[in-house]
Order: C-alpha cells, then structure tokens, then sequence
C-alpha cells in the first residue's frame, strides 16, 4: 500500500512578525519543517511552533537555513562546506532542544531556501551537511530532491533520504523540475494541482509533497490536495 | 578530601574576531563555560572550542547570554521569565549538538553577563531557567552565585548547583562579594589572589573559582592560582 | 486657527516581513515616523516608505530605536547615554540619506517603543538623545510627551519640540495619560476616540496626535479621528 | 609635482572587539574608510573613529559592505543592484551623520571586501552603487580599482574615481593584479613592497594606495611605505 507524506515549513515568523498559515497548514500536514533561527524563527516561536506538532500528532523536523535574516535566507552565499555543516549542527541542536524539552522526538531534516539549492547542486556542500545530520543523531531523515548531489551524499552516508515533490510545479520527463521561465511550469488550477500531487504519489519517485504556506491560495490548495490523496485511496502519513 | 574547580569563559570570539586568551586558559581550568552565539560565538567557534576541551580532558559548560552582540551580553534587558528560559533552552541545544558530534558529554550550565546577575537576584526568572536547563537534560549542573535566587530555584528542582567564587574579589563576612566601588574589593597582586584562592577552596562555600580570561595579566593569574592551589595540596578537578 | 498634526510609525516591516497598514495610514497622516534598521525597517524598505511619503506629501520624520529586532524595540536596555545618542545619530543619518536621495527634507524625530518610555523620565538619556538630533541638523523638530525631560531637553537646547497625545487613551486632569491597568484608561469606541482627539487637539496642549497602525481597528479609527477633526474645522498640518 | 594617497580601512571593531591597528595606521595615512555597521563596525566606533581622524587632519570616506557580520562583509552574496544600491545609500547616511555632527566632511566612498569584489566585475551592481553615491552626494569621490566596471559606471556619471593600488601586490603588464595563487604575487619584503609603492605612485595608474592593518607587520609594513614615498620626494596627501 503507497502512503505518502505531506510536509510545510513553519515557525518562519520572527518576533512582532506573523508569517504563513501554520494553523491552518497543521490540519493537513503530516510532517512540519521548524524554522530554527538563521533565516527565521526564534526560541519563542520554536517553542510554540513545535508545542503545536505535538498537539496534532505531526513530525516534526528542522529547517535550517542561511545567517541571512534580512534575506529570509533565499540569497546565495559563498560558504564553505564546513561552514554550511556547522550552521546546519547549531540549528538542529537549537530546535532539538524544544523537542526534547516538550517530550517528542526530532524526525527529520530539510534545509531551507537558498541552502537547499546550494546543497542539491555541490557535492561537498551536501556532504558537509550529510555528515553534520548524521553527527547529530544517527536516524534523523533528510528531505530532498531525487537525484541531487545530496541525495547521493546521504545514500552514501546510509542517512535515510526522503524524496520531495511539489503538487503545483510541472515535471520533466527525466524527473527534473520544469524550469518556472517556461509556460505551464507552475500549475495553478485546484484540479491540476490535485492531479499532480496524486501522480507523484503514486508514481514512486516521491515520497514526500511539499506545501507552500506563503500565497494566498495556500491554505485551499493544502485541503485540495489532502482531500484528493484521500478520495484516491492515499494515506498520508509521515515517513 | 577537598577538591576545587577551576572555570573559565571560553569560545566568545565571533566570525573574525578573536577574544580572551583560550589556549593559555586551557592549560590550567578544568571546567570551560563555552559561548553559544547570542552574545558572542558562532557555529564555527563552537565546534573549535568544544574540540579543544575534549582534547584537553576539559569538562565542557554551555554559557548562554543575552541577544545582544553588541553589548556582549552585558547589558540588562527587560526580558520576561518565558523569553529568558527560551533563550538558555536554544542555546544549550545548539551547543550541545556539536558536544555530541565531537564525541563528548555537556556537564554544566553557567549564565553569562547580566543573564548572570538578573536570574541571581530576580527569583522568577531564575524559575524559569532552572526549568529550561533541566527539560533539556536532567543531569546538568548549574554554575552560581551561592545564596541567589538562582541558587534557590536549582535546590527546589533537585537540580545540582555547584557554587562559585572569585579569586580576584574581596567578599563580606556574610559570604557576598564586596562591592567594586569600596577600595580594596578587586585583588591585584598575584599572592592576594592565591591566597584568596586557597581560602575560598579550603572554606568550603565555594566549589568552583572563575578565573578571567579578558585582562591582560590573566594568562599570569591562572598560573599562579593553579600553582598555588596545588602546592597547598588542593586537587583541582571538575565537578 | 488651531491646526494639528496626525502622525504614524511606518516602514516597520523587515525584509519579507510586511507590518502594519501603512497604506492606508498614509491617506490620514500628515507626519509619517519612518523605522530607521535597528528596532524593525531595512534599507530597502525605508527607501520604499520614503518614497511613498513624498507622493503623498506627507512629511517624513526619523523613527530610531534600540537595537533589539527580536523585541521589536519594545524591551527597555541598560544602554548609556552615550550609547543612546550615538544610536540616534545613525539612525537619523541613515534615513536622512534616503531622503535626500528621493529629493525631501527630513523634519522630525520621534523615538521608538522602549526609547521613547526611557528618554520621557531618564535626564541624562534625554540629554544626550537632543544633543544627537541637534548635531545632525538643527532644524528638526523632536516629537515626544510633553512634560518629560525629552520636553524639558529639548527646550533648554533649543530644538523645537511637538508635544504628542493618544486619540485612544485618557487623561489625568495634570495631563499625564491614565495608567493602562485603570479601567477606561484604554478608549476603543469611534465616537470616544474622536471626541477625545477634537479635545486634545483644541486643547492646546497636543501639537500631534499619535495613529496606532498595528491594531485590527487601525485603519477605521483613522479615517474616524481625520473625519471628526476636519468636521470640527480642525485642519489636520504637519508642523 | 605628483602626489599620492595612503588610504587604510579604519573602525572595523565592533562592540567589545578591537580589529586592526588604526591609532598607528592614522600616523602614516592621507585617507580613512570607516566601517559603516554592516561588515563590521557600529556608532560608538563610528564616531570615535570619525574624531580620530578629523584629530589626525586625514580625509574621512565611507566603508560600506554586505550585512554579513559574521563573515566579515568577504563572502559573496546574492544581492540584487538594487539591494546593493540601498545597502550602501544606507551605511554612506549612518556615516555621514557622525562626520557631520563632529564638524568634518565625507570625502570618498570605498566599497569593503566581497562587495568591492562585485562591484568590480559586475556592470549592474556597479551602476546601482554609483547612482546611490551620486545620490547622497554628488561631490564624493570613489575608490577602486582601475579599468574595472565600477570605474566604468563612475566616469559615466560624472563621479571622481580614484584609482587604487595595492603596494605588497604584483602586478601583470595590462594592470591587473597577479592572481594571488601565482608564486610572486603577494610581496612580503618591506624593500619591494615600497620599491613597489614608488613605482605606482610614480606610474600614474594609481592614485591612492591601500595599507592592509590585520597583519602582524602592518605598521611597519606603513611606515617604510610613507618613509619611502617621501624619500622619494612623492608627497602624500589625500586627493
């Protein structure tokens, strides 16, 4: 039986600053990446972010970003590899405190913006990384884009890896991205959306769907798609 | 047998700046409260400091602070119970993940700067700090003042304390610190000190001597309050 | 004819954070109070705001305040006077570069959150902050409560002070603002919040009154406090 | 008669950390370039710095670079032209005030570490940059290196661009700097490096030259340079 997973990032705000539709996000979700401080989130906003996972039985991960606030860490920077494993082994540390604290368990790691390209793209970027999760704690998953350089890192590594797709964005016939330049790369119809998300996880290739918390539409396009993979037969579920 | 520690702030350069004198310090202490980079540290300098602790046989502390980079934590803040039990819980985390990706163990907490002087006297926030340090994990021992607040808040939670003394200060007969502003209350000459040194470890209210590491004549001092203890047959060793 | 100024913080958002409603505001506002990096507001923003002031011929003011972005300036820090002033100082020196840039003049200087509560009963700190506005350019204007030793600085340096009050608070009979634990301290209907802005306005004892922008209601009361006054034969003037 | 100016970066502090050696740099230069808060420095420095030199008689430019604290403004970032733009708007401002206030002028504008780099090879970037400088002041002059896209935005727009060289730096026959991985590029004895100074200065491709102040020997490294020039009978005098 094929189950798939649900994941969104949250905790994203930062002090006075509001920042998605967490709450609402939360009734669909089956897993949650914590912003961990760097590019946003806070203590407090941690605390309160991952009380809230634990309420509604979601698993909870770390979404470590770039020391890029001003940018919400969405601008490259030219860091090393052991630069970019030591943010990543400060951030998990910080928000697995939170978990431990408040009695649950840290799953799972997915990097944010900026870094989740970099380390899909260099090697020795993503083996950094790779090692700094592994260093942390053994059985932690990494989320990530099929085929990409971190991807190999972690099968090498034996890090379980936890393949990513995206409901809303059209795919190639090799599995890569449709570049958003190119017309119908970016679907925006509730239907297609729904019937992408269904494709993707009965295709195999993905084990888990990334919803976006930031656009309007978010919130309907969440239970669109949480309902569909229902109607199909699809259990969503954390890996 | 009475025995002594010796600690010392340590880690608290940040990015490019160098600060105190940790290779000298590392010689003579065995405990080291290492910064976690809210008032000064950062990943890469945490990782450094935790790896020459463990190489040393250093006993390794977190040393959490204020957010205030720069004010280097030195500055009081109005920050509520909550957000300061929040600020220690993150930083101890993060810490503690390159702790245990080193291979090693945390064993102490010890407030810096004004975190330090508010939770001695102000007993909720000491409260909630005490509750932050011993959700992350119950063992970790609490370095302060003896007879605060904070000293209090440890005893009633069954967290251990572990009592500290200054050698380069003059103290009251009622055990506190003679205030900076009377003459004669900062110790200068080095045979003042080690005296002192002996009194405290051989008084039995202190368990553990600071020793700075920020003054020029520091490196000096360490030496001589090392030398001393031990020739007055006082082992030094952490707690 | 009495006239009287409307003012309003804005530019408050921080990188991909939005805050407030400064669209709307900036239809009532006759003064706009510009966030300036430290408190909230980046250059990017600031740049924005500016702009959008000057189209609106709204007249732009500094709006410093300390540097703690996690607390949104709103938690009073033991910063020295000297510390104060030069917070100021490159502050105002900041936006006024944006300014100058876009072609507009910067008239006024209102303090942010806990900066403002600390310079309105601290001698020194009030001091130092005139000393700083005064040396950047004589000419401006510094809002703030009237009575406080900002007042009493300002005017023994010379530096034109507009005393403010809140449309939505009310008063003791010495002026002084009812204490918010005081029920009725905290005005919400329209028609009391207008009444009381026609008061204060012809009063005489308020040159600006203050529009809050960050409440749900902000927009409504604004429009409301603009109706009323303009109805009253008020006109509503920068200084 | 040919003159050259010795430029060094000053104020590169921050908070409770020293950086460089600018008290006996100010001995040997014509011109500063203070740090402006991003890459490094803050408005205690700031106006310290500002006083020192207007103390010493040298010539006072702004230093501005990435909000990259933790890197010290020297890793690339993804910034657009117009973030670079307001980012350097913003930190001429917040320096401006501080010169002002004590009674001095800004003179030049010198971009730090991975920002000059940018600057230097990126036509939009370089554009944005000189527009913002122009902007604040259409009378500042720009530092940087010779034939390169910044100089190429400044002679379009009308803005001094003085051409800068580096006195421990090989150069190729086209200008250029030998790469610094080539054996020879960097020079270390102190009689090449002011054989090398006089040459520039005497060469007419350079007009300011840059004195490093983090390396152990850069005070002496100063002070054969200025000892040679004027033995050479090249004035040193900022432009």
């Amino acid at each position: 039986m094929i189950a798939i997973d649900l994941n969104a990032d949250m905790g994203e705000g930062f002090g006075a600053y509001d920042w998605g539709a967490d709450d609402i996000l939360l009734e669909y979700v089956s897993s949650a990446n914590i912003a961990c401080g760097f590019h946003a989130g806070d203590p407090h906003t941690m605390r309160k972010t991952v009380g809230s996972c634990l309420k509604r039985g979601v698993a909870i991960g770390a979404h470590p970003g770039l020391p890029d606030r001003l940018g919400f860490g969405r601008r490259e920077m030219a860091v090393s590899p052991e630069e970019a494993g030591d943010f990543v082994l400060y951030q998990i540390g910080a928000l697995q405190a939170f978990v431990k604290a408040a009695g649950g368990k840290l799953r799972h790691v997915k990097l944010h913006g900026a870094l989740y390209h970099m380390a899909a793209r260099d090697e020795r970027l993503a083996s950094a990384i790779v090692e700094a999760v592994q260093r942390t704690e053994p059985e932690l998953m990494l989320f990530g884009p099929s085929g990409s350089k971190l991807h190999k890192a972690a099968l090498e590594s034996g890090v379980v890896f936890v393949t990513e797709g995206f409901a809303d964005r059209a795919y190639l016939p090799n599995g890569e991205l449709m570049p958003r330049n190119i017309p119908g790369a970016v679907l925006e119809h509730s239907e297609e959306i729904v019937r992408q998300a269904v494709s993707l996880a009965t295709g195999g290739l993905v084990q888990t769907l990334c919803l976006h918390g930031d656009t309007p539409s978010a919130a309907e396009h969440a239970r669109h798609i949480a309902q569909g993979l229902l109607k199909s037969g699809i259990p969503i579920e954390a890996p």
